[in-house]
């Protein structure tokens, strides 16, 4: 079978290198790239010398290429992906996958109208392999039925190390329209829920006063059904972390709960990817290692066969529409 | 100095244990006690000979007795409260304190009037060396300003060990009340807010439908000032966990975090009273097993002195106040 070509443009964000890879993992060619800045396009090209630098509409009009993938500034994500999608290509982009409710229901209305894929990349689901794992054992029945999940988003700040668009809320979508939008997923994948109410929501700039577009803290109650969930997402990790954050999700059932502990065990054991499960016979640590994370190779299955077996469509849309409606509530109250 | 004397009246939940060993320790001396129900009190009367087992108005009107200590059912405390103040005494009191906001509005005014003690013993806090030790911490500035806590307080069901009352509603006051009072008493305490807005409240009855009036979870989310707190009480802890509950608490700081596994921290350490700080110098594990609980001999100190230095007597009843109208706004929705 001939590998799957893609694109990328937009590499403004560092995950772009983690889509890159997962894509590649799964067989599929970087064709070419577009990123007007050159300071992005010098490492990128020195990583995948195969790929040539274009324009992008070279890439939108090069019916070779399947697929786009962005991690451009997330204000400019949604235009690029209905133009990909309108240039008859599916698309897989950075979260967040939009930075507006108006961005939001044009893209859905694209996407309904071509029949592309528009999937966002929830890295703390998709490439975190505890997280796959519990996603196994909560459909397995380890927990029996999911009443509640706790979720704690803390980032790494790092100011001198971020770009200028990082800090004006305008071209980020706000702290839950980018960061929380990775627990709106986990929420709706967890609970089994196809939406959810948001309860109630906050946005805050608690101790950046000379950034003051930046939202160092966010946080979402939501409730769907007989779940609720709380989302804490924030931009204070401390220097002393040895990683970006400690990330944790700690998923409630009536017959168990799974903590994850996503990037580290601070103060406990080495490596990342850390699942506890406590249920009626005891206190299990499994071991996650060797998890598939299978995204990758189902999103080009996807592409192949016109299926949704990565992240349906719906799902990838709720998510973002829960955290910007979230964003919405809070910034006005 | 002569001891302190002290009785109990009302053994029904087992917490009488801890109070009257927490006075003890402190230098108190229980001179007397009273239970109707005689299998309450045989093991109360073997255990501690030197008390004599007498009616409950014998206590009130010795004048010898400076202080009463009660874990009657929740429901009979206010009005226990209320006559042990009338009568010239201080109180001691299981949580809830009491179990509904009339009950506290009397109880705040009888205290007002006659300037008697109405203590609360927020076990979670007083009796958990970690949780102490993480109030010097913050007080001494460790972790900067206190911008959330996020405290997940899940417990034992055990139904075949509870007595009647247990399950039912007006007796307990509901899940908020009853159990999630404790982590108001904390949000109050680590935040150093005088009270706080009730944002949002849950509770219900998610998977025990054989005892309807039983909520076996809820939730709270409360904002004061610059910090929010998340609350999440259940009665779901699996047969398979060590001990009764996996009480967390993650306090975060504009300059660190500190989380707290109270009682067990699951397939990690030995023992109790885990405290993890992390700043900006590194992920720090204390030790606490060396840390003082003041809470009693403070107690004794302020029975002596008329001071309040056991907890302010407003943080006591905010505290309850908050569970109370987060009971009632959760019930109401």
């Amino acid at each position: 079978m001939t590998p799957l070509r893609f694109a990328a443009i937009g590499l403004d964000h560092s995950h772009i290198w983690g889509q890159v890879e997962l894509l590649r993992r799964a067989g599929a060619e970087l064709a070419a790239f577009h990123a007007d800045e050159h300071g992005l396009a010098e490492p990128f090209a020195d990583r995948y010398p195969g790929a040539r630098r274009v324009d992008a509409r070279r890439i939108l009009e090069d019916d070779g290429i399947a697929l786009v993938v962005s991690a451009a500034i997330p204000c400019e994500r949604a235009p690029l992906g209905i133009a990909a999608m309108r240039h008859g290509k599916d698309f897989m982009v950075d979260k967040p996958g939009m930075t507006s409710l108006a961005q939001l229901a044009e893209v859905r209305q694209v996407q309904r109208e071509t029949g592309r894929i528009y999937s966002i990349c929830y890295s703390e689901h998709f490439a975190t392999r505890c997280t796959v794992k519990a996603g196994e054992l909560v459909a397995a029945g380890a927990i029996g039925c999911v009443i509640n999940t706790t979720g704690l988003g803390p980032h790494r700040l790092d100011p001198k190390r971020r770009p200028e668009w990082f800090f004006r809320r305008e071209q980020t979508g706000g702290v839950l329209t980018d960061i929380a939008s990775h627990q709106c997923e986990q929420f709706l994948f967890f609970t089994g829920a196809p939406d959810a109410e948001i309860v109630a929501a906050t946005v805050a700039n608690r101790a950046n006063p000379e950034t003051p577009e930046l939202q160092d803290f966010g946080e979402i109650l939501l409730r769907a059904g007989d779940a609720t969930g709380y989302i804490r997402v924030d931009w204070f990790t401390p220097d002393g972390l040895p990683t970006w954050g400690d990330g944790r999700l700690v998923i409630l059932g009536t017959d168990g709960y799974i903590e994850l502990r996503k990037y580290l065990d601070p103060s406990g054991q080495p490596g990342a990817d850390h699942l506890i499960l406590v249920d009626r016979d005891g206190v299990h640590r499994i071991d996650c290692s060797g998890v598939e994370l299978p995204y990758g190779r189902q999103l080009v299955y996807d592409i192949r066969e016109r299926t949704e077996t990565a992240m349906p469509q719906a799902r990838c849309f709720h998510a973002m529409e829960i955290a910007l409606k979230a964003q919405a509530l809070a910034e006005r109250s």
